[in-house]
């Protein structure tokens, strides 16, 4: 654990989260600054910073919490597909250096720039609420 | 195989592509309608669509893929990020129905939109030789 890292503070439980799914190494939570409705985060417990730092047997768990994780928001919320965005560096996009996988629902004929915006606090208690999975 | 399916035709060489990896049961080329320098595809051989109807095996390997090839890229070109994009269905963007992962390389300060500009052959030509990992 990074003590400096908000997504190891998220992960340990020591910054609350709209979380949607919990289990031993990994947390799944919705964006607070959501590009789309559900858009939801995948991180690992352990810290690493992005693709290439992160061990290959948690990359392969975590691919399979996205899997998991998606296809449960598709079939939870009003989704026609969805994106998968993991982003690597500043140069990237990633403003939180501890790796993680956006899932971006999406609607057809929705434009999506994959930049957020401020959520209602409300509103994503009563999402992750209809989204939990334990 | 899906004798419908580009991908898959790609995948099992009977059309070209700017390859950079191949093994067993995947294959990696350049995008021919870049969303910048190096934009590179990596692609399972046997079909699927997505990340739901993938079996867990292969998208573990597939992302394991995914690592080795975007830290061979960053490794070989300007390279300070990069984005891991991967599309499901329709309302998402995806435009071939086999399931890819696409790995955008970004430079500091670059502007990606996400949206294919047709490459030059040559050009892509010879990077596909600058990044062969054969």
């Amino acid at each position: 654990m990074d003590n400096e890292c908000i997504f190891c503070a998220i992960g340990a439980g020591k910054i609350p989260s709209f979380k949607i799914y919990e289990d031993d190494i990994s947390l799944a939570y919705l964006d607070i600054n959501p590009f789309s409705f559900g858009h939801t985060l995948v991180i690992p417990k352990a810290h690493s910073q992005g693709l290439v730092d992160t061990p290959d047997e948690m990359l392969k768990e975590l691919i399979l919490r996205v899997k998991k994780i998606a296809s449960h928001i598709k079939a939870t919320l009003p989704c026609d597909g969805f994106n998968i965005l993991q982003n690597n560096g500043a140069a990237a996009g990633q403003t939180v250096n501890h790796i993680h996988f956006h899932i971006i629902p999406r609607l057809n004929g929705s434009n999506v720039s994959f930049t957020g915006q401020k959520g209602d606090m409300d509103s994503l208690k009563a999402l992750a609420e209809r989204l939990s999975m334990s």
